[in-house]
């Protein structure tokens, strides 16, 4: 310091007024408060946590006001947590679980009738399952671009897609697929939302048959499944739904077609080797049994053309559910394969649709596929031969446009608005910004096709998701890296860590993309997300009617209003009516003998936003959580005598531990 | 700007010297990024986002820069998610959801043999449990200062309580209490950890039997249980155990005594009217029929006596548990009651265990009771009468220290370093600061017993949370709000809203109470938590041995190291010893026959920490998640035919996708 003083005191002749200038500018930042420096307070608190000049800027850049909104919501898989997660953007806050697959009490997802029973179309072979390994979320598309009022999801073990309708974020809808067993490639949908997409993973004998790993070429395949959706009435038709056979390689991501390439999808897939494993008796392992080919295959499908072959009957059924089989899609010119290097992962159309990228995870590079040039290799039929199942391989040069060197271990991409692509480097534990090239030239200064920076995350990253970024009309500013593994990130808390999804801003164009936030996954792990402008959401803030079925969104007959409330006995069944409402329940005496049927209806008749009531009954193993206006059905028998308390598992009021009434079984 | 300038200016004789100073300190500051001041990008994000100056701070307090640790880990109850959840503070990120209540397939909760096991310890009756409504977590204690080791946790639905061992934040035990239905004022501990009180809520007959509320007063009853606490097994010791039986007062809160009134708990009720509802009937509803008296009663047990008089076997029976009946109770000089306004919630004890702070939701006061003036009226005899079933009173006048009206509808008290309290108040929707008095008037410069501050809360707090505040020792700084309502604080996400934590920075003294944080809860209704400093935990990185089972912490004698693996049938039971490291698993091929009996041990024997294996199977509802190191077993019976492909559902390598196998069962 002292000598910064010398020498400028030797300088001299600096003008009294720029000193006065700066000083009353400097007043105005290092004592008042104000826009264009820091107060006292802040200054200490920089220098005592030690805060870097980046750390300031990625704090003010995330930091959320009390009472200040997000300006993107994240919809996350929740990955074997069966769930959803709901993410606010850009600061990286949970705002809400979705209950999909998994029953969850809170929300008394799957402990009323009506979410019973939205589970229970969920079971497979008849058997109750109660998680979900769910993957990819996708919102509903109108003309390629998010319209935020539906939300789709898969779920990899047992080949299931559910339904949310983003009124009230709530599942409505669970469908099995009934000739796979496990999925990958969902769900995704075509640009309208006409069909929701699910490819399969691992191969198995189509229609849940049993079949020996000697027969696997034969006897396994895998499968694409198009769950036709009906907007209006919120639920996927399975009857208009369809499946294309597929050879047995393990299918994997899927990606819809859009503008110039709609009516399309693609996919990749892997263990073209069919390798059928078995390290214990000497044979190479999946990991470097499915590793060996140098490529493998994207599948290029017209569904548009799957589906007037479909109204024309060109199917067979398996388990009830229509099939192309290969033969058929070949003939008709629905399937080709077009040569990808190396085991694969990720398939991603650029907005417009032009080109198909697909990262091998095995290969340091992106391919770049045109569809142009597809559409004119199938044209002028430029075959390297055939799969052993007949599919025509179109000509790897014919048809690609350019490779880009990003690194590895790439695996998934997204784009911006600005021209550039992200990729996903797993082994790098980075993420590779490069330039597009084609119509997407105009939009950044650099070379297409051209590695601008790459951004370290932390570490082990899989999908990616940018604002809008696999949309027709990206937004570019953030990006967020779906990392597996935390290591060192955060305080340790046990063996089992948290996921780690890191925020990155990606607005501003050349080598400064910039790490915001690192967010723990405690409670879950997550595969893909997609970030869409909150302002185009639009849900509920309570239910439209009092007395209001979320599993119909209609009114319920049962859903009352106060003074209607009644218990009826009808023989060994009990009926009761009750409302919820500040701070009591009516009635608050239940009084059945042991052996009745209770049939319960309990309709929430709050019309203020956030006034929430629960309902939790010991032993019947009973917890609801009843928005306002909401109408939820319990039934149970009362199999055991003694006293019960239920009471309002929200916390309501002052006098909410007052909100109770006894259930009581008589001997 | 121009006047300034102008004042200056003629202001005149200002010391060059000077000028330069704050010139030098300000570019410093105003254009090079550095501690005392902003780079440019900051000061454009500050205008950008409008951030005014209190959020520029509060945004640097709470920002953790990638990689860096929080000072404290918030241990909050889940609410009716049944689980606990684990919060860093100050940057308020969600590190880990543990299952405790509720199955989690995400973390393996429930979905393997060994926590099946655990959970059904909680089954209700014979009756399977899969939520609970986690109450207060309660962290080990010795000498009345968390020591890190252990976390108690109470189910207020069906009267339960967990224990989670804090070497690996999983949950090793849950006891169901024998004679009552419903809890509430639990998990709390005694100073050393000696015992883990789980008092009652809703009085029904005890030990689960039927009677009519016509009989309430003769039939029903309160209680308070005393969980031995056994640290070295690391498990409650049931034999040990004992309750208290209590009047039909719907008792709430207990706290342990320490310090001066080490030996003792207290414990809060309402409902002394012992109101039976009916709202239906034409009866007042409970809220308003267990409003009607102006006081109820605080509990006042000598927990050292009631051991002494158990151990000389003056005790009765119920439902195989020991219970001290009320007229022993009151015989041995166990039990006491104070008056108490109305319809309390909280009771708090200070660090130095002196007082007693009693806050009654339909008061606006605190009442503070001196330990010392309840004993000397206890010798004295200064009773105010009985109660009908014949406990003494002590004189209210006797025992009050002191009164403080801290506003509407005060519920919950903490404890700072600096001789304030801090009590929620749920209708203000605020968190006042009061000074104590007694020894801790030294330690600030107000009068004693006076509100200092009142800082808004949105919406609704409940609990409030201060660091080690309900500790010998509290730590000060950081307080967390538990707000029941977010209402307008988020973006909305559907009609069912969620909580939201707040972080009130409580450092300085006097009027400088500062909101820090909006942290919104979308997955459970959390009711109290505690805070601890980080670095008195000391979790495991990785299982100590390859082999290890969690549910017994130790080696398992079913876990083994590679080459060890193997397939063995005995008659129509197939036995599967399996490791999993990364990428593949050994066996991968699993071949039986239908009807077959599985028993299938599955062993991670990876090192390296975050090196988590999954193991999903399909159809028979499996999904496990196996740290480094574990060893987890499932059994079933292969019931249908058909091929099934595992995988692992951790993304674990590059190669994670061919982390599979088949389990293919014969015909």
């Amino acid at each position: 310091m002292g000598r910064t003083l010398k020498r400028t005191l030797l300088a001299g002749g600096i003008g009294l007024g720029l000193l006065v200038f700066v000083l009353s500018s400097c007043q105005q930042g290092g004592q008042t408060p104000g826009v264009s420096g820091l107060s006292k307070e802040a200054q200490s608190v920089i220098k005592e946590r030690g805060l870097k000049p980046q750390d300031v800027v990625a704090a003010l850049k995330t930091y959320l006001p009390t009472g200040q909104y997000d300006e993107y919501i994240m919809f996350s898989s929740g990955g074997h947590s069966g769930q959803v997660l709901v993410i606010g953007i850009p600061s990286m806050r949970l705002l809400r679980v979705i209950g999909v697959f998994t029953p969850e009490p809170w929300q008394g997802w799957g402990y009323s009738k009506e979410t019973e029973e939205i589970l229970a179309e969920g079971n497979v072979d008849g058997k109750k399952i109660t998680w979900g390994d769910t993957h990819h979320p996708a919102l509903s598309e109108t003309d390629a671009d998010y319209d935020g009022q539906f939300l789709f999801i898969n779920d990899k073990a047992h080949a299931r897609v559910a339904v949310i309708d983003l009124r009230d974020f709530e599942t409505k809808q669970i469908v099995k697929n009934p000739i796979a067993i496990s999925d990958h490639g969902g769900a995704m949908v075509t640009p309208n939302t006409e069909y929701v997409i699910e490819g399969g993973q691992y191969a198995t004998p189509l229609g849940w048959k049993y079949a020996s790993l000697d027969d696997y070429a034969k006897a396994y395949r895998g499968m694409v499944t198009l769950w036709k959706f009906d907007r209006k009435k919120g639920r996927i038709d399975k009857k208009q739904s369809f499946a294309l056979e597929l050879p047995p390689y393990w299918q994997d991501l899927f990606d819809a077609g859009k503008g110039v390439s709609e009516g399309w999808i693609f996919g990749n897939s892997f263990n073209t080797e069919m390798s059928t494993g078995g390290v214990e008796e000497g044979n190479p392992p999946f990991e470097a049994g499915a590793s060996q080919r140098d490529m493998d295959y994207l599948h290029v499908i017209n569904w548009k053309k799957a589906e007037e072959v479909v109204k024309a009957g060109k199917y067979k059924v398996i388990n009830g559910f229509k099939v192309i089989p290969i033969e058929t899609a070949v003939k008709e010119g629905i399937l080709y394969f077009v040569p990808e290097p190396k085991s694969p992962h990720g398939v991603d159309v650029t907005p417009g649709g032009e080109y198909i990228v697909v990262a091998g995870k095995l290969d340091p590079h992106v391919t770049i596929y045109s569809f142009e040039k597809i559409q004119k290799a199938i044209q002028e039929k430029k075959f390297e031969g055939k799969d052993p199942y007949g599919v025509p391989i179109l000509s790897f040069d014919a048809v690609v446009e350019a490779q880009v060197e990003v690194g590895l271990g790439p695996l998934h991409t997204q784009f911006d608005n600005q021209g550039y692509a992200y990729t996903s480097l797993f082994l790098e534990s980075a993420v590779a910004r490069w330039t597009l090239g084609g119509p997407y030239s105009k939009l950044h200064k650099e070379e297409p096709w051209t590695v601008v920076q790459k951004i370290p995350v932390h570490y082990n990253v899989g999908h990616i998701a940018a604002a809008e970024g696999d949309t027709k009309d990206p937004d570019g500013k953030y990006l967020v890296s779906l990392n597996k593994w935390s290591v060192d990130r955060f305080t340790n808390v046990g063996p089992l860590l948290p996921q780690n999804f890191q925020l990155i801003d990606i607005s501003k164009p050349g080598t400064n993309m910039q790490l915001l936030y690192d967010m723990p996954i405690g409670l879950g792990e997550p595969h893909y997300a997609q970030i869409i402008k909150a302002d185009k959401l639009n849900p509920w803030e309570v239910y439209p009617e009092i007395g209001w079925n979320p599993g119909t969104q209609s009114k319920d007959p049962n859903g009352i209003t106060a003074g209607q409330e009644k218990i009826v006995r009808k023989g060994k069944t009990v009926e009761i009516w009750m409302t919820a409402v500040r701070s009591h329940y009516n009635p608050e005496r239940v009084v059945v003998r042991k052996g009745d049927r209770v049939i319960w209806h309990i309709t929430n008749i709050e019309r203020a936003k956030d006034a929430t009531h629960g309902f939790g009954l010991p032993l019947w193993n009973i917890n609801l959580s009843i928005e306002p206006g909401e109408t939820q059905t319990i039934e149970f028998v009362a199999d055991k005598e003694g006293v019960f308390p239920f009471y309002c598992t929200e916390f309501c009021s002052a006098l909410h531990l007052e909100m109770m009434g006894y259930f009581i079984v008589k001997p």
